[in-house]
C-alpha cells in the first residue's frame, strides 16, 4: 500500500469533461435537476464508478450514491460529495467540484489500495439548485426526512413538465443503480464546494472550515400612509409612508451589520403604491433578507426590525404590516467533524479560517441527521450562479487534497460524532 | 345701478347643470378636452351668453372668451376664468368653479346694469388637464406664446383619435362664436380655483391669496453599485446602491422640507435592479418631485441634491446618475394685482392667508403676458383629480364674492400691474 495522494490532472479532466455536459456558450454549464444532461452526468459518473469496481446505489429521490467497501461493511459509511445538477446559466464548479472531488478521492485511495474502516460513499444530491423544481436541496432534504417526496409530485416546471415524470425517466435511465431506501443511516458527511462569496480570495486562505449553514429569514414589510399631491401637500399634512420607509432602512442599516459581523441584512427589493412621480405614495413595500448563523441573534433581529417599524410608522402616522416570507433555522456543524477538517488543514498546512456559510447547502439537511462538515474554496471574485465562475486549478488541488486527508481521518478510528 | 352681488342660488344652479355634462356615476365628471362633452359644455356656456347678450369668441386653440363691454372698448379686456374639461374621473369644481363662477360676475354687473372702464371677458382655456392630449395647460400656453400649436398637430389620444380632428370640430361646433386672433391682448387675469391641497380648510381660513406658482423639477436618480449574494457577502465587501439610496433619501428628508416651509420634496418611485429578495441590488433608480416658488432655492435643492448624491454614492462605492425629467421655472404673480384680490378680501372681511399654488394652473402662463393673481377657495379633505371633489356652499359663495369685488377693482381705475 503507498500513500494516497490526489492526482490533479485527472481530476482537472474530470472538471472539464462533466463541464461538457450542458455546456453553455458563454462557458458554463445549463445541467438542471432531472434533465436530459443531469442524467447524462448521472450515466458518465456511474459508468467511471463501475470502471473502477464502486457500487453504485439510487434512492427513490435518484440520490446518487458511489461506495467503495471498508472493512467493516456494516457500519453506516461516511459520505462525501455534493450536487451535480446546476442553475440555468451556471457555473462548472457549483456542486461539480465537491461531487468530483470526492470521486477523485475514492479513486485516489483505490490506486493506493487503502482500505477504510468504513465505507466511503460519493454522493450526488438530486436537485441541490431548485431552479427547475423548487424547492432546493430537495435530495438531501427527503433523505434527511425533513420533506414527505409525496408532496412534491404535482410540480412542473415553468414549461409544464412533470416533476414525477422527469424523476421516473432519471430513475429509469440508470438500470446499474441498485435501488436503495431513502435515509440510510450514514456515519459522517463532509461536503467540499467553492464558497460562492468573495472573503478566502480577498484574505488569500485557501480553505474555508464551515463550520454552520445560517439561518434566513425573509421579512415583507408593508407601510401605509396617505397618498397626496407632491405639490400642494406641506410637510405638516403629509403621512409619508416613503419618509417611515427611509427611517427604518437608515436605522437598520447603520445597526444591523456594522454592530455584528455575522449578521446579513439585505434589502432586495422595494416598491411604491401608486408609483406616480407626482404622488406622495399610499404605502411603500420592501422585502428584508436577514442572516445569522445565531438562532437567537437571528430572532433579536427580527424583534429589532418590528421595533424600529413601530416607532418610525408612529412618528410619521403611517401603519406597518410585516410578513414572515421564509424561514430556516441555522443549522450548526458537529464540532468533531468540523476539528476533523481542521486539523487536517493544519497537517497540510493549508491557510484556513473558520466561516459560516452563507449560501444554502445540501450539508444543511444532512447535518440534521448526521456529523457534517464542509470545506470552501476560494471562487475568483466571489462569482458564482454565473457561467464565468471560475476556480484555480491550485485551489481545486488543495480542496481535494484535505478532502482526502479529512476522509482518511473520519473514516478511520471512532466515528466524530 | 344697484350694487352687484353675486346670486349664490344661480351659481350653484349652474354648478349642478355643468356637473351633468360628462357626469360619472360616483357623483364626478369625465369631460376631457376636445370631447363630445366638452363641446356641450361651451356649446351650454356659449348659450347662456349670448340670452345676456355677452360677445362670444374663439380662437384658433377653441380657447372661449365671452365679453361684457366696458367703456373703453379698445383698452384691453380684463381676464377673468377658468377652464371647463376634466380629468376622466375628476371632480365638478376643478375648473367649473373658476368658469362658472366668472360668468356669474359678468351676470351679477348684468344684473346690476354696472357698467366697468375696462371690458371684463370670462375665459375657458382648453385643454389644462392634459389627460386625453398632453401637455397641460394648453390653451393657456398657446395664448401666451410658450409653445407653438403646430407642435400639436399630430397627438392622438389612447384611443387614437386625432387632435387636430377634435380642435377642429370643437370650433366647428360653436359657429356663433367669432374667430380670433390667438394671443390677444389683455390687461389682467384673475383666476379662482379649488385649492387641490388641506390647508386652507385645516387652517379654517376662506380665501388663499395666490402669490405664484410653485417651480417643478422632476429629477430621476440612479444608484449604481455591484450586485451580490444576500447571505455570502459581508459588509465590507459590499458597494451596496440600497444603502447609499437610503443615505440620500435621509438626508434630504431631514434636511429639505423641515428646514424651509415653502419647499416640497417627493419620492414618488422607487425600484431595485434586479429585484432579487436575495440579492445585493445592482442598481435602484428613484425619483424626486422637488418644488419651490423661489427659482433660486429651487436650484439650491437641486444642487443640494447632487452633492448629496455625490457623498453617499462615495462612501458606498457607488457611481449616481441623475437626470432631469422635467422642469418648470415658477411664476410669481403681479404683485400689484395680488394685492387687488387681497384688499378686496380685506375688504369682504374674508379670512385668508398667501399662499403659493402646489399645482401648475392656465395662471402660470398668462402670468407671462398679464399681470396676474389666483383665489383659492378650500374643497373638501383637499381632495381633487377624484369623482369625490367638493366644495361647501359657503365656500363657492366666499370666492364669487370675492371674485366679483376684486374684478370690480381691476377693471376700473388705473390697471394693477
Amino acid at each position: 500500500m503507498t500513500v494516497a495522494t490526489i492526482n490533479a490532472g485527472r481530476l482537472q479532466r474530470r472538471l472539464e469533461d462533466f463541464a461538457r455536459i450542458g455546456a453553455t456558450a458563454a462557458g458554463g454549464v445549463n445541467r438542471q435537476a432531472l434533465s436530459r444532461e443531469d442524467r447524462a452526468a448521472r450515466r458518465l459518473l456511474a459508468e467511471l464508478a463501475l470502471a473502477r469496481g464502486f457500487h453504485v446505489f439510487q434512492d427513490a429521490m435518484a440520490n446518487l450514491f458511489i461506495r467503495r467497501e471498508g472493512r467493516e461493511d456494516d457500519a453506516p459509511p461516511l459520505l462525501i460529495g455534493s450536487h451535480l445538477d446546476s442553475q440555468p446559466t451556471g457555473g462548472r464548479y457549483d456542486g461539480a467540484l465537491g461531487t468530483l472531488s470526492a470521486f477523485e478521492i475514492l479513486e485516489a485511495l483505490e490506486d493506493a489500495g487503502m482500505q477504510t474502516e468504513r465505507s466511503v460513499e460519493v454522493v450526488a444530491w438530486t436537485n441541490e439548485e431548485g431552479s427547475r423544481f423548487a424547492p432546493g436541496v430537495m435530495g438531501s432534504m427527503a433523505f434527511a426526512g425533513a420533506a414527505d417526496p409525496a408532496a412534491w409530485r404535482s410540480l412542473a416546471d415553468s414549461k409544464g413538465a412533470s416533476f414525477a415524470d422527469e424523476l421516473a425517466e432519471t430513475l429509469a435511465a440508470l438500470p446499474e443503480a441498485t435501488a436503495r431506501a431513502l435515509g440510510t443511516p450514514v456515519s459522517g458527511y463532509i461536503e467540499l464546494h467553492i464558497e460562492q462569496g468573495p472573503s478566502l480570495e480577498k484574505e488569500k486562505l485557501a480553505i474555508g472550515v464551515v463550520t454552520g449553514v445560517q439561518g434566513t429569514r425573509w421579512l415583507q414589510v408593508t407601510i401605509t400612509g396617505e397618498a397626496g399631491h407632491a405639490g400642494t401637500t406641506a410637510l405638516s399634512y403629509r403621512r409619508d409612508p416613503m419618509v417611515a420607509a427611509v427611517g427604518v432602512l437608515h436605522a437598520l442599516q447603520a445597526s444591523v451589520m456594522p454592530s455584528d459581523i455575522d449578521a446579513r441584512l439585505t434589502v432586495g427589493r422595494i416598491a411604491t403604491v401608486p408609483g406616480s412621480v407626482n404622488a406622495i405614495p399610499r404605502a411603500v413595500t420592501f422585502s428584508l433578507d436577514i442572516r445569522h448563523p445565531s438562532a437567537a441573534r437571528l430572532q433579536e433581529i427580527d424583534a429589532q426590525v418590528r421595533a424600529i417599524c413601530g416607532e418610525q410608522c408612529a412618528a410619521q402616522g403611517c401603519s406597518v404590516e410585516i410578513a414572515t416570507a421564509f424561514d430556516m433555522p441555522p443549522g450548526v456543524f458537529s464540532p468533531a467533524m468540523v476539528e476533523v477538517v481542521q486539523e487536517a488543514a493544519l497537517r497540510l498546512s493549508l491557510s484556513s479560517k473558520r466561516m459560516v456559510s452563507g449560501a444554502f447547502h445540501d450539508a444543511l439537511f444532512v447535518s440534521r441527521v448526521a456529523p457534517t462538515a464542509m470545506i470552501f474554496v476560494p471562487c475568483r471574485d466571489g462569482i458564482s450562479h454565473n457561467e464565468t465562475e471560475y476556480v484555480e486549478p491550485a485551489s481545486v488541488e488543495n480542496g481535494a487534497r484535505l478532502l482526502l486527508e479529512a476522509t482518511i481521518a473520519a473514516a478511520n478510528g471512532p466515528p466524530p460524532v
